[in-house]
């Protein structure tokens, strides 16, 4: 952990156990849940400061400070929570979960069943995003938390953070929608689809059973990652990072090795991916992210939304191609349909989908002014 | 085959054996190398109405008319090869050849090693685009033909036609570079490495010793075939054919069997694929389609067609997000430098990079036009 840097320290991951059954969107009732999650900052007596913040696909409850003395590597957010940062922890009081069929604590694919001792594997119910939230909401009444000071995330945690708004509109005082979308584009639920076609057709995943065995679904799992990976840069970050350039050569091998370092780059990606993420899981949040489409559900985008009461933030990256500014601009439209206070920022920054974890400097002031109430006078810098 | 329609009418596939080892651009010495190829109209008496046409990624030499009497399904640019219509056989004489390391007829990964009677598999030499057009300049010598009235392609076949111009610029008299681009961006690589990752993690690839196993890659040469559809669509083509449409069913099958009908597409386009097409074959082209650099072969592209005395005809799709209209543009530009006859048309199009061979309304005007030489009224309609 380094010292003398802002930060919120040491922090521990804490778990909660929903043991009643939840029932899903889907008509199953499930439970027990165990939820893993950390929290940062103090909560005021009037229990009124907390910011829920939700990760992306693959992220965990880990969104700031350090685990040990030893650490070196903060949290996923951890520019943006702290004291004085963004997520101001001398203010709020910020809690971050694992996701419902997660691999990072909360219950999911990989967990122990404990009617049958043995791991869920794909006897574990498809879940929906609004199943997600629920049991986060499960969470916060756990907490005695009955009133978000705000609601934020980032890509699957922005969707998230609007199924929040849209299930619990009273709950709600502000939302910060990042990088996100109401629902996936035939294209992004097509990479969704192949990357899950890439752990299934793996002879490893053994029909989602392969927990007690020595040969996990890697490959799989690993182009998965890879697709994904794609998806998260841009064509201008891949040629800023890579070029064409060679791996380690100055001339082509002429042979299927790694060539290029932008390979070199999404092997790297796949390989260090497995040993943190479980295949299953992948499978399952995949499936509820492309699921996600509060318009089909409600009608319209502008009926999902109109029982809330909140202030929303609204942010994109015009190099995002997963979730293009386009479809930040249908949430912003349709909240403007309903004259909710509604602030929509567009940031340029070359890093496609994957800025809202990399382009800080602007997040940072976007985010914190509206914290403030003074939202008034952002500016896209 | 259709009756009363114009079209080149019965053809069959020819054959030609290169005897002598060809010295490809890896050292390697290889050979005999069979060429498959068919051919449409006839070549006039002083041998210079020769157009060779040139198929993409998959493609193979069946470029227009029938194979049988009760085929239904013509060549893949018949729209644009036969009496009266772009390449119009009345005037012109078409071949069209089967790539090096295809799996079509052309020698190739899966043909037999006569030294061994087995399969090459891997021990197929790892080939560039400039080996493919060498081995086409062969068959062209074979077939007497000195001179070439046009040479064109789409996709990987405009790369092919871009080297031809380069390797062999005294032979050719105009060239049509379609959807295609002089090199691939980083993100066109990773595509093909995805892809490739996807057949050698597939156990049944076997190191590519599988040919004489009941169990192919048929797995991870589908998911690369998944993968590649996805870049020859665009996200508007894909909102046109699938939008978030299910397949057969009214209401999410919570389960992870296909739910959408993009889905479905895909899982359809890979599952033919591996019928039409073998797994080493994948590898050896989109390797050879990584390595195509003239820019950094040659010091620039400028420098790369000096040489040419040909006449170019460029056209891209605005919605081509795989090579990118920018791409045809720096074509454009170095033509330009050296003040070479160049025209450029961008159609626009929201079919993607398939549109090459979806457009044919427009691109059939223009090329019709430009092989009549009346290039100057070429207009975007």
């Amino acid at each position: 952990m380094p010292e003398a840097e802002k930060s919120v320290g040491l922090v521990s991951l804490q778990y909660h156990t929903i043991e009643e059954k939840i029932k899903f969107e889907s008509g199953v009732e499930f439970g027990p849940i165990t939820v893993a999650y950390e929290t940062y900052g103090q909560l005021n007596e009037k229990k009124d400061n907390a910011i829920l913040v939700i990760h992306a696909l693959t992220g965990d409850a880990h969104a700031a400070g350090y685990r040990s003395e030893t650490d070196t590597k903060p949290g996923w957010w951890d520019k943006l929570i702290g004291p004085d940062k963004a997520f101001d922890t001398n203010k709020y009081y910020v809690i971050c979960t694992n996701i419902l069929g997660g691999c990072s604590g909360t219950t999911g694919p990989s967990s122990i069943n404990p009617e049958t001792n043995q791991p869920y594997g794909t006897t574990f119910p498809v879940f929906t995003i609004e199943d997600t939230v629920r049991v986060q909401k499960k969470l916060l009444d756990y907490l005695g938390i009955e009133s978000l000071y705000s609601v934020a995330g980032g890509s699957m945690g922005g969707m998230q953070a609007i199924q929040f708004v849209i299930s619990y509109p009273e709950m709600v005082k502000s939302a910060i929608l990042i990088a996100t979308t109401s629902r996936l584009s035939p294209q992004a639920i097509a990479f969704n689809a192949v990357g899950r076609n890439s752990i299934i057709s793996d002879p490893n995943w053994n029909g989602g059973n392969y927990y007690n065995s020595e040969n996990k679904p890697d490959r799989g799992l690993s182009n998965a990652r890879m697709i994904g990976h794609i998806t998260y840069l841009c064509e201008e970050a891949m040629y800023n990072k890579f070029g064409r350039k060679l791996q380690n050569k100055d001339h082509y091998d002429f042979n299927f090795d790694v060539d290029f370092q932008v390979e070199s780059y999404l092997q790297h990606q796949g390989q260090i991916f497995v040993d943190r993420f479980d295949a299953n899981s992948y499978l399952y949040i995949t499936k509820a992210v492309d699921y996600f489409d509060p318009e089909e559900k409600y009608g319209s985008l502008t009926n999902a939304f109109k029982n809330s009461s909140a202030k929303f933030l609204v942010i994109s990256f015009d190099s995002d191609w997963l979730f293009p500014s386009y479809q930040s601009k249908e949430i912003v439209s349709a909240l403007m349909n309903l004259s909710k206070d509604v602030s929509y920022c567009e940031i340029k920054s070359p890093c496609g989908h994957d800025a809202f974890l990399l382009e800080y400097d602007v997040q940072s002031k976007i985010i914190k002014s509206f914290l403030n109430d003074n939202i008034e006078e952002v500016k896209n810098e």
